[in-house]
């Protein structure tokens, strides 16, 4: 018998409930409910939020980003096992700008980490769709506060291959890893340019085998490199390092790195003065989305805007004139 | 004996009749208004912009960029008198989207061109300052249309160095010519990536003496890796050509190249349509200008900007509920 699809009102209280109580069932409905594009979902998203903003636990934010074929699946998986195994709390979210089909990558995610999806101190969620309603940041920061209130102390955030993706990211995270391979100089080139500038730490990944020797190299080279680049993070110097996610080798060590990066930026007082800044970026990135979605979506602005446009694109009127226009009529239609 | 120094009335009828006449000292007064960051500018500058949209010549807009040290002034120097003796009357605009004071560099750009700044058919201006109200982009698009209206029927654009400035150049004109110099290995290294993807034309310039084979050599790599990208421009094919600016030679190759090029453009409609997408793009970059302005301005909202900074800085309040609340508040403010 098939039932009758329904929109059950949502409490904010029991969500909020659910998630501190570390209720994981309830914790991936919450983000599902922050992750919507629907507008009836904001406000009970916004209320449960505000709801657990205070109930967070102390946490890290990793960024993790790598050169296709750079094992960042093992990679994470053989470091979350790791970690569950001394005691922590892990969600691995994905980011991926360019998904536009929610859920898609679910199966693929968990597949990818074998040991990690199937460990209960672990909570792994795909990369949110970007739709509207601010995209694949609002969505990602959202569902960070939530694991957080859940009891996650770490989170993993993975960026998809190249591309946009790593600077969100990097603009999300306390600290950012780049996970390489042997072979620096062929890898440089099909990096985008500047991501090297980006990570607190460099992780030769597959060091291992006959592979060794040839790793040694890259983690040289790598060094040499970074010795030439301003650190990303003030005070800090980003290293390379050799790791086998198969192996399991380099793995403590890559932990005592970010350990010690937590150490020197929590006394320095870098580490809440990087995160108070993401927060304001965030804060103005969203109040521009909201500013040109209310205007778009504005009855007398669409009415006016494809004669506007027409005008404009055969240069029959002065773009700024008509702009100062249609912002007045856009202000004044809101009254 | 000190004058007074005076605001008078500026009057749009004037300038606009002086344009069109062909006035080079009305047209340097009025690049200067569009220019301006005065608010009590605006309504001038734009009515100027209105009287002289319909009058004005069909035009090529150039886009020149190189890597420093390519000589990108002299060969502009070179080409624009060339261009000149064929008859064109040819503005040289400048880009710079980090300049912040206005006229810095009048004097360094003309005498930097040396031949074509006293040509009575030259017309060169340097880049505006970044300012406020639209920035340089909004600048130099206006002060494009004002040199057409003056009868100029070549533009060409220069940008400074490497950077943000080529993607907004790329963006604003209907051919983009890269200037480099032999040696495309060494150099490719230094070019931010995804330069290469933006050019029409490839020039390699100091193609003369004792730099003749290398630069030989140099056409055909260049040759050979755009081979295997995709040309900027659909239906056309992104060639690397010789040439020196010093001792005039491929000077005229380049322009027959430009012209092949608007002629299969003109023809496929690409041209038009290209330009009808660019205009589209500034009025919606013109429209996120303005409501962020209006909205950083608005007193209600510098109200309680400031305690909603420190609320979200703090992470005692959740992002996307306080920006919905700015934004209404803003709105209903400018009622």
């Amino acid at each position: 018998m098939k039932r009758k699809r329904e929109h059950r009102p949502i409490d904010p209280d029991y969500l909020a409930e659910g998630i501190i109580r570390g209720d994981r069932s309830i914790l991936a409905q919450s983000i599902t409910l922050v992750e919507s594009n629907a507008e009836r979902h904001f406000d009970a998203a916004q209320s449960l939020l505000d709801k657990v903003l205070s109930k967070r636990t102390s946490s890290i934010r990793i960024g993790i980003t790598g050169v296709p074929g750079a094992g960042k699946s093992t990679f994470i998986d053989t470091f979350g096992t790791y970690l569950c195994k001394k005691g922590h709390k892990v969600a691995v979210l994905a980011v991926d700008p360019t998904s536009h089909v929610s859920k898609g990558s679910i199966l693929g995610d968990k597949t990818r980490m074998e040991r990690l999806s199937v460990n209960p101190d672990a909570f792994i969620r795909p990369s949110p769709s970007s739709g509207t309603l601010g995209g694949v940041g609002r969505k990602t920061r959202e569902t960070m506060l939530l694991c957080e209130a859940a009891g996650f102390d770490i989170i993993l955030i993975e960026t998809m291959g190249v591309g946009q993706g790593e600077y969100l990211v990097r603009g999300m995270v306390d600290f950012f890893l780049l996970l390489v391979l042997t072979g620096a100089g062929d890898e440089l080139q099909t990096m985008k340019k500047g991501i090297m500038e980006l990570p607190d730490l460099v992780v030769v990944n597959k060091a291992d085998g006959g592979n060794l020797p040839l790793s040694k190299k890259a983690v040289q080279e790598y060094s040499t490199m970074l010795h030439f680049l301003k650190p990303y993070t003030e005070g800090w110097t980003t290293e390379a390092l050799p790791a086998s996610a198969l192996k399991e080798t380099g793995i403590q060590e890559v932990w005592e790195k970010i350990e010690a990066f937590q150490k020197t930026t929590r006394e320095s007082g870098l580490f809440e003065k990087r995160r108070r800044g993401q927060q304001k970026d965030w804060l103005h990135e969203s109040i521009k989305d909201e500013l040109l979605y209310a205007f778009y979506k504005n009855p007398s602005v669409l009415e006016r805007l494809s004669a506007a446009e027409q005008n404009i694109a055969e240069e029959k009127a002065a773009v700024s004139a008509l702009v100062k226009e249609l912002v007045e009529e856009f202000l004044k239609s809101k009254s």
